[in-house]
């Protein structure tokens, strides 16, 4: 009832340069806390982006979603990240320390956004790979 | 407590045809719905399918379920899939759209119903990949 | 000097059905020699297809070959396959039993024939995966 | 709110000899249970372990937790296991059956006693694969 | 002409235990040389091996080598080794350290003498992965 | 005897910022000829190097070559590329554009200078992924 019954995935790739530094720390600090991913031009990785999509399978299409809609959504989500220094193009970075935390939070708003209030579907969860033995969940509403 | 403790997850692999169209539709509605899916003939995929058993470890076994009695059940559930169209070979499809979701639990309840009332293991999940960038979380009752 | 030194690859994926089954060979051969691969209407698969470009790095762009002229020429090449069951719909596999073998030799033809006489980079080899653990190289010319 | 909002994953491989054999079962019992797991000087393993840290993104940090705190706490857990045989090596298998569910819960107690009563921060699960077709998920507490 | 024109190629899996060890060194040697893999007991991998085989396509079968065929001559090659400690079980490794290198030469020594004289298909090579990241690739004839 | 007839292959991992831009070229030309690799900051990739050493098995320790000493190696090449801008940060680059081809001869050249002259074993190639659909293959010497 309350739980899921079924959901249908999508994984997206987009390539991004990023740095992990705060103005508001000292740069001792910085070093400290971020190490290797503290340098002043950044370093970069391939992003592995999937989206789950719960709702209920419709009988004459056999579907949750249509995966064209769906496609549309995650290239809109990753295209002004894909091929870009996240701190210094993207401006919700700018403030921002693109952690994979972050990213992934800023992911799960862009597509939740198109989706909309869509009764039937909801974007339940993204999981955002940084590398193939890093990666993060997130689940919405933090 | 009502929270999942323990679960095993085997993978199996199987390859089928299929093609997506619904006899209700119009031949556009086919094609508008079902995009490049949708041909007289059919594509087809390498499925692989996971399944995850839920339950407790044997103290004296170490094993939540043996996995001699999963490879049977998940291989029964498969082989009447495997290397066949779906849309022509099985009968559950000749009416139902063979979806990644329809397909998926299909397998959840061709192993649930192997599985049987067994207190203390039970089905919880299927993932089913249609390739690596597509696949189906199906947890039955739906 | 005769030996290759460098080579850039690139992989593209399609999804097909296909039989094995040859007219020439009675019920009883078709069956020996092709097992579970000859049913009437076939099953399917992810194909991934590797494409080898051999050549020189150019000194001012630093590449063998634009990626760019490389994905206009797979995509043009695995079109006719992808999506579709390659005995009913690809005139090439009419009579031609579509094999592992036989698609690889089809992929790296057309690729080829796209390449033309640029006397800098030619196209060495193919690989095209039928799933993770059976896969064929072919070399051309055979 | 009782949901998980966010959570970080990294995943570590070892590689250990094991075999599965109970002192309390008679040779064929040993036998029918575990086939071909039951041999006298066992066969082996590359384990992939993730482990999952749910929190909150610290918003100066962008952080649930420090990657670098994480490694260190991984690496201990596995370095009893890694490049030894579990039941001749590891204390805590001479009597348990080091079966892929006992493993996981043993990472899990390690990791966990070592991340301690950190309010933020608590594992929630780990995953512990034999190979890529069979694996655990373990979540604590049974 | 010389050169190979097509080969197909199909990976099988196995599990074993092994230890690098050698009598004739001291044990400051053993240690030195062989370091974490000098353990009385030994650890564990899961093996991949690659077998590709040399031909020419069948004009009738489309095939190099009927994949029924190979499938009997993998088994039959790894299945003194799966789910075996390599040290102890093996007659081959008493004197030879099993290492990737050598277990390759192994590999491809068995499967070769189960091919024969055929004088179409020839094997080519082996690829040997112990894990994700190391690996060996045998040629015969050494 | 001139044919390769073993070789052991170790792969490694590293993340790097670059951007596609020559300075002998028009914004025009730098815009057509390197399309979305062309931005100001550049973007990044998660890169798996792979080496291959050629070499013969000595009989004692059963390795062509010591992985401890391979390590070194590799470790020593790719750190001045890991978790930096390779266009700002590495003086190759600084005229050199940063394209995959030229990455992977820069590899081969860092690791081979280490090798150096001794007989038995010799660096034969490298491949360096960019992703999981795009690599290049070097073979030295050109």
């Amino acid at each position: 009832m309350a739980q899921p019954k079924i959901r249908l995935a999508r994984k997206i790739t987009f390539s991004s340069a990023h740095r992990y530094f705060n103005a508001a720390f000292s740069e001792d600090e910085n070093r400290k806390i971020f190490g290797s991913c503290y340098t002043p031009y950044g370093h970069g990785h391939n992003y592995d982006l999937e989206a789950f999509f719960e709702g209920k399978i419709d009988s004459k299409t056999g579907m949750v979603i249509n995966l064209r809609d769906i496609d549309i959504m995650l290239k809109r989500a990753v295209e002004p990240l894909d091929h870009h220094h996240l701190n210094f193009d993207v401006p919700e970075f700018k403030e921002v320390v693109p952690t994979t935390e972050n990213i992934a939070k800023y992911c799960f708003d862009k597509i939740s956004a198109q989706l909309g209030q869509s009764g039937n579907v909801r974007l339940s969860q993204v999981r955002l790979y940084e590398g193939h033995d890093l990666w993060v969940d997130y689940f919405g509403g933090a």
